[in-house]
């Protein structure tokens, strides 16, 4: 192995920075994958990461800074002093200012803000307003925007003078506004490619452009990018005017965060994204508010047992039953869990079709009931040699693999109806209910057939 | 209400289709949202949604069948006639094309391939070989290229003539290649708006550009997107020969496809994604697959219990407390498996970090250990009034939640390292483990103490 293998990639960063050397430290980040330098930049402590941007220019910590996850970079902002943090976000895109301003404390956010460049502090302001999942807060507002009046050769002539600014700028399209900034025309750069220097913008623009509203909602706008092959759409207020662009890349990217927020969520990680560099006690309480709902929900399930205490006496061996018709109803029900949510994200479900999802799921929950409740059956019956055990386990597990099917299917339609977060609250309620359905079910058909049980 | 609102949209589909109008059929194809088209479709037979099709020019049949999810569009393509199937494939573009044929049964793709225009097919053939997250699968092969000799003029010349061809494009970066097709440059289109016509192009485009390799993985893609601001990146052969173009939106949804059908593999659907309208019998045996898994490790682990009758016997209310201690530790567990997926998933973790996780998990596992253990303990001494009662439960679930947050938060490590999927096999493990070693720790305790405890 030579050295460069052994020496992990956070060391040599820690180092550089140490020696501030700033084209030595631009070279090494330039050739570490993005996802390096995330894992890299998360196994420094608060000041060297610190250190790290304040060596590098403002510019190239941007760069730096956008390669991280959300929860790094406003970990890093708030440690910076609030000059430092400033002038990085100076150099970042409109949308990603926004969006890093929304998350930090409010006192961090206006300490930064006043000492940012005042226009881009106005911008900034302005677009940490919206929420981050409407067409305000996905947007970005460097755009190039031209007068009516303008020739194609106009155009030209700014989008040379000023080649330095738009160099990273996503340009695909220009727009084209009338005097009271109103949107009346987009153009595309291939259309101006192939226009006379000398025609007027006005004849070569799309009249009456599609465009969204700044309270637009990002399943709105992933709808709209579906239907249309635009890879960016103006957003208008009320009264017409250009206020920016949302590209479709942001729209695709907010949708994936989501997306995976909700798998996060189902898992009963909540309140925001965990990683494991975030303190300690911050990471306990988060999980902790999750799994202390969970341990009452469960103690009121469990106490069904309680009150079948002399049937289980007399019938000792339910006790090894019950905990795996509690978890195999869990995973019946969650199954159905995840395709509701799934189908709700792709739009494959309404919230009122509780019906159409319960013929669905009952109809495999039955098939399924029948294979685990005789699977199950079958060992019971082999361990103690009484076919009524079999009958009882097998017979509460068949049938509550069908309650649990029909549960785990409609809850989170139901949830999505009344506005609470199907992907936080539909595998509680599951497990609570089919806990105890199933426990309930055990002993109803012991204690109804407890003569066949005792001689076990 | 009006008569627009109480008829379904599908409804309306299939009587449009039924009357076999095209315009009528396309105009209220345009007006609903993307993923209305899918809601919509889903709602009908197979001989219904192959009539739409059918109806619709293939252009506009095209258009319909890229709004479906994946699963839905393989589904109708197996409906059609070959030729029907063939004309709207035409129409695609090439990775969807190659992604869709994939999908496929051999005998269907074949049928397909061969009523297919013979260049649109011979791309499709070549591009289905490539597995679908890799650089050569997620490629389209419509792009423009132009030999070096060109004028800036030879090739706006050459874009006036194609319009219509290049329509559809994502014309964001024109390729340059040298006589033997290899890649020896890439032009801006705003670089060529701002250039003189006379100019020779081998002079305006970046040399030696970034390009990636056909057989680059999804992940070094991605990583590639996150540290260029590029739309697209070309793709070429060992010899350097141009291939195609990968999009960084079609990488965005590759990864966030990826995201979702983890996300299904952790809730218990594997095998592929379900939608409710899948043939009821695939959707049963699918989740079966992992159902039965599961039922023989759950019995595994409660045949634990069936070793400590006699304990269970003489103190019988600890068999209310099984099932709490069963599902807390999972939902502990889970949470670690959550955040150690997601981890990966960003890159933040390497698979060989296991003592960091182990130690970043068992603080966290202390803490809520703790925390946990009291409260159920306080139940259970406060229910029967014996403190020991108290320490048993509090006690084995104190230490259990330490032991699951161990294994969740080590295994998706130790299964991503000897390449098994981490979604689908984690959770199973998890709770076996934990099951067992919690029904252990119950006993175990129960068992040193069982003066104590028999006064109940």
């Amino acid at each position: 192995m030579t050295a460069t293998e052994t020496t992990k990639p956070w060391e040599e960063l820690a180092r550089l920075a140490e020696s501030g050397s700033p084209p030595e430290l631009e070279a090494f980040l330039d050739e570490l994958p993005a996802s390096d330098v995330a894992l890299a930049m998360s196994r420094l402590s608060d000041d060297e990461q610190a250190q790290v941007v304040t060596v590098l220019t403002p510019d190239h910590a941007a760069d730096l800074v956008e390669q991280l996850t959300d929860v790094q970079a406003v970990e890093l902002i708030e440690h910076l002093e609030p000059q430092d943090a400033a002038a990085i976000l100076d150099e970042l895109p409109s949308d990603e200012q926004a969006d890093l301003i929304g998350d930090l404390d409010n006192d961090d956010a206006e300490a930064i803000l006043d000492a940012m460049a005042p226009d881009e502090a106005a911008d900034a302001r302005q677009l940490s307003q919206y929420d981050n999942d409407v067409a305000g807060g996905l947007m970005v507002t460097e755009l190039l925007k031209y007068s009516e009046s303008f020739t194609v050769g106009d155009v030209v002539e700014d989008m040379r003078e000023r080649a330095e600014k738009y160099r990273d700028y996503d340009v695909q399209y220009a727009y084209v506004c009338d005097d009271s900034h109103c949107l009346t025309g987009v153009l595309r750069l291939r259309d101006l490619l192939l226009a006379k220097r000398s025609q007027r913008i006005a004849e070569l623009m799309i009249h009456e452009p599609r465009s969204v509203q700044d309270h637009t909602t990002l399943d709105e706008l992933f709808d709209f990018f579906e239907s249309h092959h635009y890879l960016g759409v103006p957003v208008v207020d009320v009264a017409g005017c250009l206020l920016g662009v949302v590209q479709r890349a942001a729209v695709d990217e907010a949708r994936s965060g989501q997306h995976d927020s909700d798998f996060l969520k189902t898992q009963g990680i909540v309140g925001g994204e965990e990683i494991r560099t975030l303190p300690l006690l911050l990471r306990s309480r988060r999980r902790l508010a999750w799994l202390s709902v969970n341990i009452v929900l469960n103690v009121m399930a469990a106490s069904v047992i309680a009150f079948f205490q002399d049937t289980l006496s007399a019938v000792i061996a339910l006790a090894v039953f019950l905990p795996i018709i509690s978890d195999m109803s869990g995973c019946s029900g969650n199954q159905a869990v995840a395709v509701s949510l799934r189908e709700l994200s792709l739009g494959l479900v309404r919230v009122d079709e509780l019906l159409r999802v319960w013929l669905k799921e009952i109809a495999v929950g039955m098939l399924n009931g029948v294979a685990l409740g005789l699977l199950i059956g079958l060992v019971a019956y082999l361990w103690k040699g009484n076919p009524y055990l079999g009958l009882v386990v097998g017979g509460a597990l068949c049938l509550n693999t069908m309650i649990a099917v029909s549960i785990g299917g409609i809850v989170p339609l139901v949830l999505k109806r009344f506005k609470v977060d199907p992907a936080i609250a539909s595998g509680p309620i599951l497990t609570t209910v089919t806990d105890m359905c199933g426990f309930l079910l055990v002993f109803g058909i012991a204690t109804a057939m407890l003569e066949q049980l005792t001689n076990i």
